[in-house]
């Protein structure tokens, strides 16, 4: 991929990027990947990450930094001085997504010589489809989270009475109970009129009958995430509200038939949104259909009506429609699946028929 | 302050940022503060936001894109426009040390016309000394992980058995339940060879008599984070971990003497590192010795050997000088402070006596 960028190495400044590439998970590393095949990669971190670089990078020698640039800076700059004389030796393309104005200009400064290259979303692209040892681990975090809201039902923990918090909390000590790393995202836990807005903090808002309650939330497992959305409502169900979540099931199921492999994104955004604008309330859903999700909970591809990408097979995302009635309530319907020849993987299992608790 | 930096204006992109000039929350916003006074900023977010912002920025009208720049990035150009002819129209300046390359390039080809300068530093340095507002929501942080550390030791939850994280998930079960936001940053429990590890995440290993055990974590409160280690010994103590206790203990305290406004940030790192180099052991302690803490976990005043700053009165800071013993264990002991005159208002408050569970 370099090779075809003209690009003799890649800095890759992204921690997401790095642990992608070489497993690590401190908070201080990059990594300097060569063009040239064979090549060992140059991988740095600081002192406090000597012993957990030997355990997880067992295959690189980590150079010991506190700044971490500074080794891959003095490796590029020793290869292209050795180099200088050939004519095929590209620019070191450097991550101008993630890389901040400041630092690209401290490296320019340090490395006057070393010609740079901007890129966008080079390992972002090779994140997008999913091995089978990744799906097993995004399969996995989804099953967390699934059992997590079935143990959280069967003991009657959403309920009139309990806040907006208490419920969440309970989602999180339950998903970590069943073997979750971490909280895939903040907890979204929405009742009432809160549900409406369509990313709620969990608040000390008491859960009352009739109330849309809405939980979006996911597991982190091996470092990938899950994302799941549920709607319920408590102790009876007016019409609209009914409506409502059978015009957003609709929807997602439309969303959900049109993942197939090759699928343009936007038209899977307007698969789901079309059901919506169909039933006149187009504006009440004001967000995207969908994002990638993997070692972040968002990532590429994202699915919307300005999107520019396909759903490659075995691309990780999320399909989730919402309508908002502001001030009254709201429903969103949410699914993490892989894309399968054939129809959707459906990660996430738990009922979509709507529950009234 | 943006006029003695002879700036017409400040683009703020740093969501941290954003929250403490305006006190959103939301994921994507944008801030324009003109240095003109009273010019009321331009403040801008997505369609998800909208009630959000109206609650949370009642003073400001939401700007609704989901390009959250572009309604900044037209009023830098109309103001521009409108000062064409004027000679004392400076630059917009820019957070460099936020801003990707990618989106300053995207600026600049958006908006030709707009002069732009890079800054850094420039709210995170109004960030630095907390108001008796703040101060109040730090002390309430540290309160409450002093507190979860309280009840897990009177519920005997540090004990032979139990492994890190179930420790973890305790404390931060107990913070949630004391009135948490959040928790303030990843839990770190590390027992006995894993103490040597300064930033150990929790593991299925198991506490055993004679360990080390070490404790690294904080709550969130009102956006405020506390930060506070402590580490404690297993049904006995061997010499060498009292010793390396007692040096560290030492070395703690000898850095929050140092603590007066002020102070040179190197020189308090130098007051604590000095105590274990006379020790002999000075490569034990291979980081910093501290940081500031406030809306984020990690801001400025650095406290390290090559820090440049001073710590003035009013700042919130950590001292946290630690002794690792690789493939033995390790020893930290770390206070959030508020400078003050007279000496630091310490606001984690648990016992720094050497406890043997």
């Amino acid at each position: 991929m370099l090779q075809a960028q003209q690009l003799s190495a890649l800095l890759v400044t992204d921690l997401v990027n790095v642990r992608y590439l070489t497993g690590f998970t401190g908070s201080n590393a990059a990594l300097l990947v060569w063009a040239e095949p064979g090549r060992a990669p140059v991988f740095s971190t600081d002192g406090r990450y000597v012993e957990q670089a030997a355990e997880q990078v067992p295959d690189l020698v980590a150079e010991i930094s506190r700044d971490a640039l500074a080794p891959l800076l003095t490796a590029a700059e020793n290869c292209a001085a050795a180099n200088s004389a050939a004519v095929d030796v590209g620019p070191v393309g450097f991550e101008a997504t993630q890389l901040s104005v400041a630092v690209h200009a401290d490296i320019r400064r340090r490395a006057p010589g070393l010609a740079l290259q901007a890129t966008t979303g080079l390992v972002e692209g090779l994140r997008i489809v999913k091995d089978e040892h990744e799906v097993g681990l995004l399969r996995r975090a989804c099953a967390i989270a699934d059992e997590a809201l079935a143990i959280l039902l069967e003991r009657e923990g959403i309920r009139p009475g309990r806040t907006e918090r208490q419920v969440a909390r309970d989602l999180e000590w339950l998903m970590y109970e069943g073997g979750a790393d971490g909280i895939g995202f903040e907890t979204i836990v929405a009742a009432g009129a809160n549900s409406a807005v369509p990313h709620h903090r969990p608040t000390s808002a008491v859960l009352a009958e009739g109330d849309l309650v809405k939980l979006d939330f996911g597991a982190q497992y091996g470092g990938y995430h899950s994302d799941m959305t549920r709607t319920f409502t408590l102790g009876s169900c007016a019409q609209w509200q009914r409506d409502t979540y059978d015009l957003v099931a609709s929807a997602q199921q439309a969303g959900l038939d049109a993942v197939v492999p090759g699928a343009l994104a936007a038209d899977v955004d307007a698969a789901a949104r079309s059901v919506i604008a169909a039933a006149g309330v187009g504006e009440l859903f004001a967000h995207g259909l969908g994002h990638g999700v993997g070692l972040q909970i968002h990532e590429a591809p994202g699915i919307g009506s300005s999107a520019t990408g396909t759903l490659p097979c075995g691309a990780a995302v999320t399909v989730e429609p919402g309508v908002y009635h502001a001030r009254r309530g709201g429903v969103r319907i949410e699914d993490t699946v892989i894309v399968r020849e054939g129809g959707p993987e459906i990660l996430t299992v738990t009922t979509k028929e709507l529950l009234v608790l």
